[in-house]
């Protein structure tokens, strides 16, 4: 058994990719976040759909049509492959915890 | 955009089950409890594996070799296809909510 919410390092410069499970047909990982951001120019153009949900802190979606969505604790919603978004704003005070699964 | 902990009726007289997403290779699916437990005759014996996560609450799954583990607020396990298990206890005060992922 495993805790989502251990084995966070106080200090962040960089976003934390964990993967949990990983087969051929499924990939999930934990994501934490500390301020960071999707870099300006790049937005994430994934050939998998994501299911993701925001366990602690929160953290902002923005989708290439403009459209900003808020994940709040225990928000989720569903990618679908090649819908460009990119991460435009995480908690900086505490980590933003995802959860994210790719199929 | 969805919450997670959204749509808990206050009274409970069974477990919920409902699918998030269902493909052909995985289903993620919610299931709340209200103290509720697996029948005293039953373990499940799944053929797909599952990666199970509790969100709120607490659940105690017990194998059939006797090993017992309780789930608390994000604690988290992979159970294998097959591997018999049951659910001997879940919060009763509180809803118990769970994330499963079965592949």
């Amino acid at each position: 058994m495993s805790n989502i919410f251990s084995n966070i390092p106080a200090e962040m410069p960089n976003e934390i990719f964990e993967d949990i499970i990983s087969t051929q047909t499924l990939r999930i990982e934990r994501i934490v976040s500390k301020g960071q951001t999707s870099p300006e120019t790049g937005w994430y153009d994934q050939s998998e759909n994501e299911w993701v949900i925001v366990l602690s802190g929160f953290g902002v979606i923005e989708y290439a049509n403009g459209v900003k969505v808020t994940l709040k604790e225990g928000d989720y919603l569903n990618i679908k492959a090649h819908e460009k978004h990119r991460v435009i704003e995480t908690s900086s005070d505490d980590a933003t915890v995802w959860l994210a699964i790719f199929y």
